[in-house]
C-alpha cells in the first residue's frame, strides 16, 4: 500500500480508526454475506420505496439474492424497482462482487417469499408489523444460527463484507435505535425521494408503547428486536458477531447498520474493535439523514464510503441516483469498497462503474 | 512433504493417483459440507442400522450435524446409534474437524427433521421408498442449488470434505449405480454386522423395475436419482461438481460415495480428476463389499483410507468397530485424512484417536 489511500473511498467517521481498518484488509480475499428478511411494516403506505407497489416488496430480497449469484431475477421479471422505475443497488453490489471476487452467501432471516438460490436456513419467519410491539417470535434463535454461521466463515475468510436486504429496514433500524436509548430521529435515511421521517418515527413509538416503552426494552437487544425489529437483524448481528470475534467486518449499509451495531454493542462488544461500516457517498452526504450522528453514540466504529458517481452514467435510471433516490442497499457501497481494498486499488470507481453501466443495459435490454 | 506418504493412510485404488492428490492438498486447509437427507427406504425393517430403530433414522442426520456444531444432540438425547448400541461415525468426525481447523458447513438436499443448526436450504424434500419407483420430485434443482454452493466454497477454501449423513444410503447406492449401469451387486457395504444383500438387492430391483428398468435409466444420472436415489446424492453431487472445477474435493465416505461419484461423472466428468475417494480403513477391508471393485468402473479415482484402528480403546462401543459394524459414516474417514493433510502429518492417527476416546467419554458420561 502506498502512502495515499485509495481516492475513490471517503472517510465519514473515526478517519484514523478507518484508516487502521484499510490497512488490515488491504489486498486481502473478502466474502459477501446478504442477510434477507421481510416485515409487513415495509408494507405500510409510504415507508419503502424497496418495490413497485408494497405488496411486491415480499419479492425484493429474493430477487436480489438471485441478482448477486445469477446475474437476472428468477422470482420477478426485470429487477427489484422503486415505484418511480430506479432499479434496485442491487446492480452495483452484482457488479462490484466479480470485481472483488467475492463469494456469496445468503442468510435468510425470515422471508415470505425465498430465493430460487442456496441461502443458510435460520429458522426465522417474517416479521410482524412493529406497531404490534411483538415483531419478532426468536430472535435470540436467529442471532445464535447466525453466529455459527458467522464463524464458518471466518476459517475460511480474510474479511467479510456484510450486507442486506429488506424493505422497511430504515423504520426498523429507527424503532431499535429508539428502543435501545439512542437518539434517531431525524437520522435514518430513506430510499424515497423524500424522507418520511413523521411517519417512521410514529410507527416506532406506537411499537414502542406497546411493548412498554423505552425503560423495558433499551438493555436487551433481543427483546428490543422482538418488540420493534425486522428479521435481518439478527442474522446480520449474529454473523457479524460471528466473524467479529477473528476478522475484520465490513458492515455494508446505511442507517439500517447503525441499528445493528448497537444489537452488536449490546450482545458482544469486544467484537467492535473490528468492525466499519461500509456505504455509499449518497448515504454519507444525505442531508436528511445522519449515520455519523448515529454511529458516534454506538462506538468508536469508521464509516467508510465509496465514492460513486452516477452523473456521467449513459442510463436515466443510473443518473437518478444523483438526486438521492435508494441511496444503498445489498451492500452495495460496502461491496465496492471491498472491490477496491481486495484489489489493492488496481480496481477503482471507474472501473466499477463500467461494469454497473455494462449490467445495467444488459438487464434493461432483457425485460424490454 | 518427506518423502514417506503418511503412515497413517492406506491406498486403496489408484495409487500414483492418490499420491499426487495427497501432495496437492499436503498442508492446505480443508472445509467440510456435511449432505443430509431422510429416505423412506431407510426405515424398511432390516436396510439400515443408523438409528436404534427405523423410526428414529430420521432424526440421525440432524443429530449428526448437531454434533459437529455443538458437540452434542439437540434433537435427541444421547448420540444416534445401532440397535446395539454403538455410537455414529460422526464421533470420530466430530473429533477429526478441531483437529483440522476445518470450519463445517450442513447442506440439507431433503430432511424430515431438520437440524438445529445453521444449514444450507436447497429446497429438496426427504425421498419416498425407492420401491416406488419415483424417489425424489427434482434433484436437478437440488444438484443446481448445491453446485452454487460449492462455487462458492471453493472461492474460499483450498480444499473440501465432503460427507454424508443418510440411514439407508447403501441401498439407494446399490440402486442408484445399478440403474446406471454398473455391476454392484454385492458390492456395496452396510453398517448392519451382516450385509443384507439380498433384501438391497431386491428393494433396488423393485424400484427399478417400476421406473422403466435399466436402459431408460442409464444415460440420465437425474433420472436415476429420481428413480432410485437418495436426496443426499444431488446435495453431494452438485456441491462436489461446482467445488471440484476449481479445487481438489475429497470425497468422504464409504461405496455411498461410489454412486455419487457415478453421479459427478455423469453430470461433469470434467472433474473428476480433482477429486479422490477418502474412507476408513474398515471399509477397504470389509470383506463383504468392495469399494474399490465399484470406483474402478467409474473411473480412476483413487482411494485413500484412514488407518483407524480402536482395538486399544477404553470403551466396548468404539472397539466394536474392529468386528466390521458401522465402518463409516458422516465423512469419519475423510475428515480424518484431512486432519492428518492439512496438518502435513502432525496430526497422526494416535492423536485423533485420543480425541475419539475423550469426545466418547463425555458424550457417555452425558447420556448417564
Amino acid at each position: 500500500m502506498t502512502n495515499e489511500f485509495p481516492k475513490d473511498i471517503m472517510f465519514c467517521n473515526e478517519e484514523r480508526a478507518g484508516e487502521r481498518f484499510i490497512k488490515r484488509v488491504w489486498g486481502k480475499a473478502p466474502a459477501f454475506a446478504c442477510c434477507i428478511g421481510n416485515t409487513e411494516t415495509g408494507k405500510i403506505p409510504g415507508i419503502s420505496a424497496a418495490g413497485a407497489n408494497p405488496e411486491i416488496t415480499d419479492f425484493t430480497p429474493a430477487a436480489d439474492v438471485e441478482l448477486l449469484y445469477f446475474g437476472w431475477c428468477k422470482c420477478i421479471n426485470g429487477v427489484p424497482v422503486t415505484p418511480d422505475g430506479i432499479p434496485t443497488p442491487g446492480i452495483i453490489t452484482m457488479s462490484a462482487i466479480p470485481l472483488a471476487k467475492m463469494p456469496v452467501f445468503a442468510l435468510n432471516g425470515g422471508v415470505n417469499v425465498r430465493p430460487n438460490a442456496p441461502y443458510f436456513e435460520l429458522d426465522g419467519k417474517a416479521g410482524r408489523d412493529i406497531r404490534t410491539g411483538r415483531a419478532l417470535d426468536d430472535p435470540r434463535k436467529v442471532f445464535e444460527r447466525a453466529v455459527v454461521v458467522g464463524e464458518q466463515l471466518a476459517a475460511t475468510t480474510e474479511f467479510l463484507v456484510v450486507g442486506e436486504s429488506i424493505a422497511g429496514g430504515t423504520t426498523t433500524a429507527l424503532a431499535v435505535l429508539t428502543a435501545l436509548g439512542y437518539d434517531a430521529q431525524g437520522k435514518v435515511s430513506s430510499s424515497m425521494p423524500n424522507n418520511p421521517h413523521d411517519l417512521k418515527t410514529k410507527v416506532a413509538q406506537e411499537g414502542i408503547e406497546k411493548a412498554g416503552g423505552i425503560e423495558r426494552l433499551k438493555q436487551d437487544p433481543l427483546l428490543a428486536m422482538a418488540a420493534v425489529g425486522d428479521p435481518m437483524m439478527p442474522a446480520a448481528a449474529g454473523v457479524i458477531v460471528g466473524a467479529g470475534r477473528r476478522i475484520p467486518v465490513l458492515m455494508a449499509g446505511g442507517t439500517q447498520m447503525a441499528a445493528v451495531l448497537a444489537i452488536v454493542k449490546g450482545m458482544d462488544q469486544s467484537v467492535l474493535g473490528n468492525l466499519a461500516i461500509g456505504t455509499t457517498r449518497w448515504i454519507c452526504e444525505d442531508r436528511s439523514s445522519s449515520i455519523a450522528g448515529l454511529v458516534k453514540q454506538i462506538g468508536k466504529v469508521p464509516i467508510l464510503a465509496a465514492n460513486l458517481d452516477f452523473s456521467d452514467s449513459n442510463f436515466d435510471g443510473l443518473r437518478t441516483y444523483e438526486t438521492g433516490l435508494v441511496k444503498e442497499g445489498v451492500g452495495a457501497g460496502g461491496s465496492s469498497i471491498a472491490a477496491i481494498l481486495g484489489s489493492r486499488g488496481r480496481i477503482d470507481r471507474e472501473r466499477i462503474q463500467q461494469e454497473i453501466d455494462g449490467n445495467y443495459q444488459r438487464l434493461m435490454a432483457k425485460v424490454r
